[in-house]
């Protein structure tokens, strides 16, 4: 794809024997939106990248892996400028059309003269085609790296989308430790970009929980470069959008999809549907009720179809459901309908199923027409052997 | 103690060779509070609870374990009916006296027969010392029963409170398959009883956390028997109630206590408080995203002096944290001051105290005077062995 270039590099922050750092580097013009953390405790690369925004221009992103620059203070906000400075000379941009993003562990000042000290390499590295090296460097407790890419046409012209991810534990909403960059060469200015990634990252990366905790590092970047050559966007309502639109949310919900399924310890794949709810939003606070529950993941860990503790999770959501037209279905099965379990109901089909890898639970909570997508991923013993030894 | 008489018997529903079934009968003109889920999901003996304490008098309270009796529509009701209305015919009470709890499976028809069948032995055992065998029939995964006593005066005159509780998992404010019943011997009306009651369940069962699931079934009942007389009572701020007041919060803080060591799986009982928040709720709300958080509790699991995963759980909890102004204590050694790791900060002393089975974390969040502390446990191999294989 023109106007793009990557290098991935090891300057050893934090990992040996593995690339870590990752430059990207767009070309002049590049549009850019973003979505972030909601977190109160946000890392300094997050409130560089908020304020980047505003200009809503970018001609290079820097990415490293072990070290989060969260929590460090003033040092922490002075490295980033430091980076910042270091990449804008060297590419020879202005210094807000950088961005930075950081993960790894929380608290630690960044060294961040390895990162500098890699640029040299990295931008003689530069080329079209790194999108996996890119992949693999931005990996923290990731056992795959994650990419996708789709094709879309804007007034018949071509255009592609790729995008690259990482992220397996801190995942809930808005967002995890989840990063998240995706290029595409598409000529379309800022503001529309970013009215076209919130309702799409909403869809997708605030539609997925490993372990309901929130990283103080979350961001997805979408940039569009303009190399390619098409009738001019008007704006996001733009009918001529609207393949371009579901490339991104495809390109989204893969990306959201492999995190889940690389969750840390996840044996499982987990599709939660909810319906009936009062509203779209209210459908999704429920779906992750259920996707965040401890108990619902473990049963699914079990492979037992354990769905009292569905029941038990949408009764904590705190959003309006009928107890007594419930209905809930694990695998295409229905189980309960009305508040009861089925007559004859017989858990032979659904043990079956439980025994695969993607599980499918469907509830209706039977008070409107609301509905919501969740995925998550089960929690198993593999999920406590990582998170409780992941420093040493 | 007068007044108050418990029997426990096994009847079968689910457990074999072990009491499952527990009658506490009161004495005339007994006063009754309560507290329960908030679940929308609520178990049709929570229903019948809720409408029982308008009346304001118990004359006895009938519990099983090992079947919930939760999403078991009009069965459930019926089967409540049915149970409520044997107890009265049997102690010769009114129906709106006879109080109802069951805990384990949710989505199971109860076999109330089994339960019906036992009242005439349970009777014939009624006897006043029986609390800690009423402790160990309504256990389900709890490994052990849980009891409390305290004394204290009213006017002068010396009154007892006694109280029982289970509860390892589903535990979380609001409450948890938490079932727990306290009685006292003092003479209290009914509606200044449930305003004695609704603080103490705050400051105590809301504030724990085991897995952050909330139960169908959580049920918080106080009886006062007025078997010791004592000078009158005028209404919830009577002077005189002060040391009565103080240990029904021993009472309750102790229980709930007992309930979070026990919790599934749990290697260490954590204590964590806030300060410095903008309110006493928000400091609870902090205190519950750290004590829900799995990377935090899997970060104790591993004695793993892992603070940022602190900050990041302050950063979640939506409520409002100056994370330039954050401090964190860990075992009484300062380990962030200011937004920031501090100076020369020797992580061997914390990690001393991570060794131990008692934790305690302290956070100022620099925006407030809100105060709270919360209690949990670590999140261990354990959790997801009883989690995983608990029906089969």
């Amino acid at each position: 794809m023109a106007g793009v270039r990557l290098a991935a590099r090891a300057c050893g922050i934090k990992y040996k024997d593995r690339s870590d750092a990752c430059l990207i580097e767009l070309a002049p013009g590049t549009a850019i939106a973003g979505v972030f953390t909601r977190s109160l405790t946000a890392s300094a690369p997050v409130l560089w990248c908020r304020k980047a925004l505003t200009g809503g221009r970018a001609r290079a992103i820097i990415i490293n892996a072990g070290n989060a620059n969260a929590f460090t203070g003033a040092a922490g906000t002075n490295s980033v400028g430091r980076v910042v400075s270091a990449v804008a000379r060297k590419l020879k941009c202005k210094s807000r059309e950088v961005f930075v993003a950081s993960t790894g562990v929380i608290g630690e000042e960044l060294p961040d003269r390895q990162l500098t000290g890699a640029l040299g390499g990295l931008r003689a590295d530069l080329a079209a085609d790194s999108w996996p090296a890119a992949a693999a460097a931005i990996m923290t407790t990731d056992t795959y790296p994650k990419g996708a890419t789709r094709q879309a046409e804007i007034g018949g012209v071509p255009v592609t989308l790729n995008g690259i991810a990482k992220g397996a534990g801190m995942i809930a909403p808005d967002m995890a430790t989840m990063l998240s960059f995706v290029v595409t060469d598409a000529k379309i200015p800022a503001k529309t970009l970013q009215a076209l990634l919130k309702p799409a990252a909403d869809a997708s990366f605030n539609s997925i929980t490993v372990d309901s905790d929130t990283s103080t590092s979350d961001t997805l970047l979408l940039c569009a470069t303009g190399a390619t050559k098409h009738r001019r966007v008007t704006g996001p309502s733009d009918p001529h959008l609207r393949a371009f639109r579901a490339a991104l949310g495809d390109v989204l919900r893969d990306l959201a999809h492999q995190v889940v399924r690389d969750g840390e310890g996840a044996q499982k794949f987990v599709t939660i549907e909810v319906s009936g709810a009062a509203s779209r939003r209210a459908a999704r606070r429920i779906g992750l009720a259920i996707g965040n529950s401890p108990l619902v993941k473990t049963a699914i860990a079990g492979q037992d179809p354990n769905w009292g503790r569905i029941v038990m999770a949408v009764g904590k959501a705190g959003e309006r459901a009928d107890r007594d037209r419930l209905s809930i279905e694990i695998g295409g099965v229905a189980v309960a309908r009305d508040g009861q379990v089925v007559p004859g109901y017989d858990e032979a089909p659904v043990a079956r199923h439980m025994q695969g890898r993607d599980i499918h639970i469907a509830v209706d909570v039977g008070v409107g027409r609301g509905k919501a997508t969740v995925w998550t991923c089960d929690l198993t013993h593999g999920y406590i052997d990582i998170n409780a030894d992941y420093r040493s």
